[in-house]
């Protein structure tokens, strides 16, 4: 509650910080999606962020083990040694980086990740700039911990990211939050842009977090980590994309030296431990690589088929679908009310997406996100749906 | 980092509100403790704020179904519906109270529901009470928050709770977090006491955060929740401590109808969802209450063989030791410096214990916490000790 409504003597609602925060159009879009499944009709599910699949056998197992021989009890405040360990052992294997153990925080998914990776570095006030469009979790976070959000308006000319250009043009900044591949445009960073915003944000004493959690998941080009050019960054990433394992709030935080004692706080008061059973099974999901690169090409096939349905229906504009398992296309040809386009599309076809509202408060009206993260069979009979539908609205 | 150190263009270290946490001395005790068992000699481990005997034995069955049959994928943000409505029932049980499950929300553990309930009703600024000594997270995620935390000095005078008289001579506040029982005291607070401080903060306007985490372990009286006489009260429980069920991670948050959409919010952006399998392996502890009831005959004994030893040895004034298993002894006859004097008992005696100083950073130097919650011949074992030492510190 505020000063001023303390005032009143009988206070009532949420706090300032708590109100600003909007509700995710997502949620409405996967509710009316269920009302319709309820009634029998079939529904294609490209609005959820959740890869098929869940977590590899091997992560299973090494959860039986632990739930048949391990208490479970807490863990240390930053995890298991040798998850801190085996995660420092992937940017060894899949970037060539020596990133030391000590600077892995295990963290309760990406989210515990980002609430810590944001109380260390930014105190309340500070400016911190993203991308529009972008995950809304930033946005929310970051306003809920009264740190200001600089919204960088980013097109299909940017690549939907945010470029020392856009970034000059914004003063007093203390921080940057960055994406690759991104949600909801799926375009990486690759290394030259990669190298260019470490520099500019180094330059400038701005504090980069760089969210990795689509890393794994990339369809063209290579995704650079901000680890490579600067030890000075804060990197996001999760066992919840890749490794598949969502539901089990498992993730990671790459720590700067100057911020790992704070952190290290933080956690032990904030979180206490990570989740012991998620640790155990991490471990077995981290030696499953080859089970997991086994889902890649369906996905590849998902993403070619939606794009060529959405480019058949007239849709030829979307953001470059290099990672994770998203397509943002423009459909400013065809609407600008993409909360009531998606209504109309689901209830005619039964394909549920996500409007571009969620993703950008200003210009996600006439944009919208298709997941293509969902079973080969399923993501196929939207894509055959998808195109016709969108010839009929392009003749309207 | 803060505009005066953006200003300086290549700022480094932690944020503000980061720095201002400390770490917990108890880490430092672990750390003796674990260094000393290293060299072979014996440890008594009455440092530790967990339970012994792990999750009951149905929950670790319905997390080994879960394991084989379900996904495991996100949940709802308030976690699963049947869950939500076992929680509820269990108010029903244990407090004859209707607490309709809407107003149940899942969380990761009860830190997630303390980041939800303090995000939820209070603002940077904010004025919140609490009493001292007291479990230090309270304080390190409000300043974290920053919040402003003010703290009510509390003895034995009071059963170390906070009173109306305490309150009444605080000016401006917008919050008041308890807990019964207490962490470090074990004090329990009663029918009419609770009555008291929920009639107090309702005639003031301030939110009332009620910390239930210990429901289900007292030996002496009864501790009432605060739900019985305000439905404006956030009430924060846990999986954790009757349930044994730490490492898991999962709690809950009693929400007031005016708070239930913010906190909706916030726990869809700030941690997706609980995680899953803990969820189905909570549903499993709520059906194991008689396996986990008999876990308490041993701890009781634990308690009264310590408070014994100390007794005997000469430190007869500790908190009412009602609930938890928590004994707070005032050593004020033998030291004024309780981290020296816990690392002597350590060093001659191999038992470790918890200075005052992590819960109370006032008085705590002439106070020590003992945690009864080990194994019985590992607290007996400790007691044989304690009782000639302390004896012989009071003729030194």
């Amino acid at each position: 509650m505020t000063r001023r409504r303390r005032e009143t003597i009988l206070s009532h609602g949420p706090s300032d910080r708590a109100g600003r925060i909007s509700p995710f159009i997502v949620m409405e879009v996967m509710e009316a999606a269920a009302a319709r499944a309820a009634t029998g009709a079939a529904v294609y599910h490209l609005e959820v962020g959740e890869p098929g699949g869940g977590a590899p056998s091997a992560a299973r197992a090494a959860a039986a083990r632990a739930l048949e021989g391990s208490p479970l009890g807490y863990t240390l405040p930053l995890g298991l040694p040798e998850l801190r360990r085996a995660v420092s052992g992937l940017y060894r294997r899949w970037h060539g980086l020596d990133v030391p153990a000590e600077r892995i925080a295990v963290t309760a998914g990406a989210s515990g990740a980002f609430i810590l990776a944001f109380l260390a570095a930014f105190d309340a006030g500070d400016r911190v700039a993203l991308a529009e469009p972008g995950y809304p979790a930033y946005r929310n976070i970051l306003e809920a911990l009264d740190v200001e959000v600089v919204g960088l308006p980013t097109g299909i000319a940017e690549g939907f990211q945010p470029t020392p250009d856009l970034l000059a043009a914004v003063p007093d900044l203390d921080g940057l939050v960055v994406a690759g591949p991104a949600n909801p445009t799926g375009s990486i960073i690759g290394e030259g842009p990669m190298r260019n915003l470490v520099g500019h944000a180094r330059a400038r004493g701005v504090r980069l977090v760089s969210d990795e959690i689509y890393h794994g998941l990339v369809f063209e080009g290579a995704a650079s980590s901000a680890l490579a050019f600067d030890d000075q960054t804060l990197v996001v990433n999760s066992f919840s994309k890749f490794f598949g394992m969502t539901g089990w709030r498992i993730g990671w935080l790459v720590m700067p030296d100057d911020l790992a004692p704070a952190i290290g706080r933080l956690a032990q008061n904030l979180f206490i431990s990570p989740p012991a059973i998620a640790q155990h099974a991490a471990l077995g999901a981290l030696g499953a690589e080859d089970e997991l690169r086994r889902r890649l090409p369906p996905l590849r096939r998902n993403r070619d088929r939606l794009l060529r349905a959405l480019e058949r229906g007239g849709v030829g504009r979307t953001a470059p679908a290099e990672g994770a398992f998203y397509l943002y296309a423009d459909l400013g040809d065809l609407t600008d009310d993409s909360p009531a386009f998606c209504k109309h599309l689901l209830a005619e076809t039964g394909i549920a997406i996500t409007p571009g509202t969620d993703f950008d408060r200003k210009r996600g009206h006439r944009f919208a996100r298709l997941s293509y993260a969902g079973p080969e069979d399923e993501v196929a009979a939207a894509a055959g749906l998808l195109e016709p539908w969108l010839k009929a609205q392009g003749r309207r």
